[in-house]
């Protein structure tokens, strides 16, 4: 049996010399633990034997640039999601320059969180067995429910996979979430009537917690197959109760407001996962962001395995994939991957007439799964 | 009367020339607003009209850098705290090298935000009309309720202004909030048998929102005085909700993992207290953060006027400001500041002798505060 694994982070930072990176580690290993002199904290016994974390290593990766590798107190973070935050990258993030790039958690905290559905509980609510799931989201904000359905049902006649809501539609007035999902799950029910095929919806919720659980139970009540949330948004512990207390179907991580100095492996490769999504949305490699290719694939391998032991959760690469490229795309990131075009299925669509936003989402289908299925 | 304010953003970034500066402000106005070709969103009347936003200006600030001054469209942003982040800056932040850096919201999403106490309120509650306020912190974390309570009874014998929880304080075994706060305001209260003056307390909350809700209760019956939360941690529209439907007492926000690419201005500045903090720790110059003078005068400024009407909050800089600096520091940072120290007076502590925490926070005060009251 491997020995557990105490809560480890990886910070990187800049420093002259190695004797300033150890003092600087040393440093932020008092900052994220007792957070007092020496002279403070050495007093009390308990803090001393339980609460002082070490530093497990200063590494040297060469111009400047060196990694402080830290084990600090599962004690103190065992309380709650917040707290499992704070001790891991609290104060730590005040500090310019400073990121945080690798962590690692012991069982027990990672016991009643992570995803529920995963990658395969995606497979299987979209009935895609083997290859790449194609997606595409409802937009632009501001449209009406009727033309939000109108979309959905061109989407469901082509067979795409899922379609999310656009993570700008809230619960404003000119679209009202409880309209919308009955007019997308009516037109995707239709769609299916004549395709045999049922397209899965994901309505976007937004707002203070109780409004999030709310829109939770008006969106599932009214049969959406998922849901999605910003979990940098609406908070990681309001994701983590949402989850626990509120959700039965899957749930899609947003990237929306997300650039903290968390790299992204860590904050959406496995944080996200860690309160609970099933699937999680990321700037892709091939699409609009400036984003390195090898890095992205990084994070979709960590996205498919955040812990040791946790399910894992689906990789959405999002951000400009087109139609054209999905086929390089979809070898790029593997078949366990989830593609999610916008932009470039809305724009072949015409409004009136469902059969062309058909035509390109059934397209798509085919270039990441030319086998069909 | 002024023109109604817009939303407005200013996004900092680089760029090799102007026209490139141009071409990317266009292209992050679609992606705060509707994310589509313009193919796609010019089909729809009502998008066309009310929800485009433009760029107001491209401002060329020298070296390659440049600010682009972006109207956000208010109808869009118009149903809850998340979703105004989200039209802020949402996806927008996950462009690598851009930062948030001013921000304007129009009257219509201010209503029912901001402190309700704000910096007035705070002087009311510890009772100080003028000159500096002088603030602690009960840790480190690890200690029992008594020795909390010990140290409580120093401060409060010493005539200390507030004393809060140190953010590592969650709902501990070791430490309980309900045991906690018991112990401390019956600390507080003794002292002030003794002096005639009461140190006022802020217990910190932790969790998701259920929990954060059940602590504010519980604080709030066992005689709180404040609260502290971490907004970043719990989530800037959990802290709104407990603002709005959860707290009477003031509300002290604590900056652990705030390191956004959002300026401090605008996210301890302005965010914060948009979502109800009555007070904002930041990290201060004078202590153990690398951070610019200037830019801290700033914050301290902004945090007190965070947008045109709303009621300003304190400041409260922190982050290893001593007893030694305090005169310097209240003389920098103005009358209207409140100066949190920890370590610096905790290590004055002797356990068993609450005089000699005592004498030094009674020296905090009158450095601060030469005149006495």
């Amino acid at each position: 049996m491997p020995p557990p694994v105490p809560i480890t982070v990886r910070y990187r930072f800049r420093a002259s010399s190695a004797a300033e990176a150890r003092a600087h580690a040393d440093a932020l290993l008092v900052e994220q633990t007792v957070e007092t002199p020496p002279v403070v904290s050495q007093r009390y016994p308990y803090v001393r034997e339980h609460l002082m974390g070490s530093v497990a290593q200063v590494e040297d990766l060469g111009e400047g640039h060196f990694h402080a590798h830290l084990v600090l107190p599962e004690g103190l973070a065992q309380t709650d999601t917040a707290q499992l935050l704070n001790v891991v990258f609290g104060n730590a993030s005040i500090h310019a320059g400073l990121v945080l790039d690798g962590l690692d958690l012991p069982e027990s905290l990672l016991v009643g969180r992570g995803p529920r559905h995963g990658l395969a509980g995606l497979r299987a609510l979209c009935d895609v067995p083997s290859g790449p799931l194609v997606a595409s989201a409802l937009k632009p904000a501001g449209l009406s429910p009727d033309e939000i359905a109108a979309l959905a049902f061109g989407f469901g006649l082509g067979g795409l996979d899922l379609v999310k809501d656009d993570h700008y539609l809230a619960d404003h007035a000119f679209a009202p979430l409880d309209a919308r999902v009955r007019a997308v799950v009516e037109a995707l029910d239709r769609a299916a009537d004549r395709t045999g095929r049922r397209t899965r919806y994901a309505p976007n919720l937004s707002g203070s917690p109780g409004e999030v659980f709310r829109q939770a139970d008006v969106a599932q009540r009214l049969g959406a197959d998922a849901v999605m949330v910003a979990p940098m948004l609406v908070g990681l512990p309001t994701t983590a109760e949402l989850v626990r207390a509120h959700l039965s179907v899957p749930l899609l991580a947003h990237p929306s407001f997300s650039g903290m100095n968390v790299a992204s492996e860590v904050l959406l490769g496995q944080l996200f996962p860690l309160v609970g999504a099933d699937a999680v949305i990321f700037a892709g490699y091939g699409g609009r962001f400036s984003v390195d290719p090898e890095a992205c694939r990084a994070l979709a391998r960590r996205i498919r395995a955040p812990f040791d032991g946790m399910t894992g959760a689906m990789p959405v690469p999002a951000g400009g994939m087109t139609v054209e490229r999905a086929a390089e795309l979809t070898a790029f990131y593997g078949p366990d991957t989830m593609l999610l075009v916008g932009g470039s299925l809305l724009a072949a669509d015409t409004p009136g007439d469902p059969t062309a936003l058909a035509d390109a989402t059934r397209a798509l289908r085919l270039a990441a799964r030319p086998t069909g299925c």
